[in-house]
């Protein structure tokens, strides 16, 4: 695709037009966008998905960058400068008024993944002292630079929150109404700017709320959070969990854009982790070594029942983060959920078993494996000991995101690696325990 | 908790009601709540998170329940349907008017999973030759009945879809404006009433939408998708492609809530399939019976080298799959990740070949284990065995999803133990080949 400014320029979307700058390289992608007038690079700016915006900045005027941060929404400001290095950051902050400046310096103070990281500071807020007429023209005076004007929030002579008034509501009543007549004597729900983000989604989500007011120990409104906002966090939550179920610590960025040297090190040291505590299977292995050795076919069960072990306690635990995620399950129900994973789990290790005993009567009779003359006491091995591995799997498994959130842990952090390792050690004892009740005699 | 109607009064927000109701048995929950007046009753029953909403409306008197489902939203109106037995639902249907039961009828025929299924069809929509004012007249009118008014439709004589005004423009507007003169002369974005849910949340998310129009063939709106349905959607999903990955089909309920056999039968299924596949490790280990004798130690690390073989792929795997899920990767790009996984893999299994190397020697120096006088090519023996398995683990973890992709399956139904198992039979294979490669004529 040839890289035009009228190629640009066709598209009806803001959002079309950064992906297609996304998809340029750099001095190109800088080079068009550069040319556009300073409404529609600012459009382009406030979208989060942008990249190269600080090569961007940085090919602007002197002048021009000065207009276009001046124009920006400062929470989008605080996001890109807090991408950049030091030096532009300073130069940057220096262009801005100072009542900006100071707003922006502390939109970059929040820690992330809290209300404040996630929040704007543009939104409307009128005395409880003012008409639905006053109100409405002050919206239609500031509406440009507000990033949602459909909750109006409503602070008395000491700007503390009194409630919240829907734009909806404020279109459909008497123009000379007061705004307090409006008010259903609902006390508006808000957050703290620590609060986490996730929480913050809860809250939005279970409320069906367009945004939702930030304040200060004082009851100050200092910020909103839009339900857009909100959708990203949850999202960029559910990749966080997901790639942490897998075993990978978050990447946090997309995954070929990620360093080789960091997606090492994010992936060796977990690797590294499960290896050692893997090992033990070894050590275990060693205690067991007479017994293999009278009989090496019993090393050959060891990969399935090992495996069963480990997928039914990474069922059990998937489900049950989910369900303590999604406030389904609390931690009080865990005796619950435990009487429900044993007969579970004694279910489905009874079924694997059959199978698993069917398959070496099969192999018995067709000929395809001789197990020697006690194969009906090696089946039964089998089957015996799968009931116990994947009961205990999915016991374990299920209990593992209660004891990690019981512990102040994330219940996520619990993996399916993590599960198949703690299951696997214990799961080879259980294995040659019932091996060595079933078989000492025979076989053993 | 005393179960009473004045605690159930306080409640300031109805999710708050909802909750507390929940938590109640159905029959003081149903007794308080049928006392409510009809406008609270609507809005309790109009929140998705009410449980015994069918015990409800089945308490009612006939009259009553004419008079709310008569009030309800329609597309409320159709998920609650769509739960209860079929009496029920022709019994209410036969309350509607024509007109409603037909809207409702049709809402309730998309398929799960569709933009028609989460849409609502209450919305506004003018002629393009209406001016401001007559379209803030007529918000004023219809305000209550209407999910959202935030977004209005512009359509033609045709009642096709010309263009969407946002109310915050309304506002802001001359009112004696023609409409016409408001539009950018945008295109408007709309969907299908077939698109998948999981793509309208892109769309929505991707323009910063409060909601999305689905049209019909001849473009006419049939019906809006509004931002809170789009987040149920997408922690829907993610739970769905959650459970899937940790191998569980997806329940679709509450854990506790889930009927044992039904929890048997979601988890059984994969169970089995899983286990028979990893059958195939039984057959491979017969494969190589006689250096199993030969040597019982190499049977020691079997479960440390597949365990790592299935950690690598599993990381591999969950990053591509939501790599995928947001688009960050393109099935194009397949190559470019795995010329990233396979020197991944080579020093990531380097690395814990070493660790494991190591232990080897220091159990031999300690006296913790004897290996016998070939420990060091054992110790090799596993090094060289883990890089195999790890890169190979990784390369084929990562080539999963989008293999599923290609061959139009959802890349998250790739789950940890499925590339455990696919990992495992090969990873056997590569074991017993290196050791076979270095360690015949000595140990073998």
């Amino acid at each position: 695709m040839q890289a035009s400014l009228a190629h640009l320029k066709q598209f009806d979307h803001v959002a079309d037009a950064v992906s297609y700058l996304n998809q340029l390289k750099v001095t190109p992608a800088v080079k068009i966008a550069a040319q556009l007038d300073s409404s529609e690079l600012i459009q382009l700016l406030e979208n989060p998905e942008l990249k190269h915006n600080d090569a961007l900045l940085a090919h602007l005027t002197h002048a021009r960058r000065a207009d276009i941060l001046d124009q920006l929404a400062e929470d989008r400001l605080a996001d890109l400068l807090s991408l950049v290095e030091t030096d532009t950051r300073q130069q940057a902050l220096s262009l801005l008024s100072a009542t900006s400046r100071t707003s922006v310096l502390r939109l970059m103070s929040y820690p992330e993944g809290t209300a404040g990281s996630i929040m704007t500071t543009e939104f409307i807020h009128v005395p409880t002292t003012w008409t639905v007429a006053q109100t409405l023209a002050h919206i239609r005076e500031v509406e440009s630079t507000r990033e949602t004007v459909y909750a109006i929030y409503v602070v008395d002579a000491e700007e503390k929150l009194r409630f919240v008034l829907p734009l909806r509501q404020l279109v459909c009543a008497d123009a000379q109404a007061p705004l307090t007549d409006l008010w259903t004597g609902q006390t508006p729900i808000t957050v703290d700017a620590y609060e986490d983000r996730e929480e913050v989604a809860r809250i939005i989500r279970r409320h069906d709320f367009l945004a939702l007011p930030v304040v200060d120990e004082d009851n100050q409104v200092i910020g909103i959070v839009t339900v857009d906002d909100v959708i990203d966090a949850l999202m960029d939550e559910a990749a966080e969990d997901f790639g942490r179920f897998g075993g990978a610590e978050h990447i946090g960025k997309p995954y070929l854009e990620v360093g080789f040297t960091t997606m090492l090190r994010k992936r060796g040291g977990w690797l590294a982790i499960l290896f050692l505590g893997e090992m033990l299977t070894a050590s275990a292995m060693q205690y067991y070594e007479l017994e293999l050795e009278k009989a090496v076919v019993l090393a050959m069960f060891i990969p399935l029942i090992m495996s069963s072990g480990g997928n039914s306690g990474s069922q059990a635990t998937s489900l049950l983060i989910r369900g303590l995620a999604l406030s389904e399950v609390q931690i009080k129900d865990w005796w619950r959920v435990m009487l429900r994973e044993l007969p579970t789990g004694v279910v489905l290790g009874t079924g694997l078993g059959a199978i698993g005993f069917i398959r070496i009567i099969v192999w018995q009779y067709l000929g395809f494996y001789d197990y020697g003359e006690h194969y009906l006491l090696i089946g039964f091995t089998i089957w015996a000991s799968l009931i116990g591995i994947v009961c205990f799997g999915s016991t374990l498994g299920s209990m593992l995101p209660f004891a990690l959130q019981r512990f102040g842990f994330d219940p996520a952090s619990a993996s399916a690696p993590l599960v198949a390792t703690l299951v696997d050690v214990l799961g080879l004892v259980i294995y040659f325990s019932v091996a060595a009740w079933i078989l000492t005699g025979t076989v053993l």
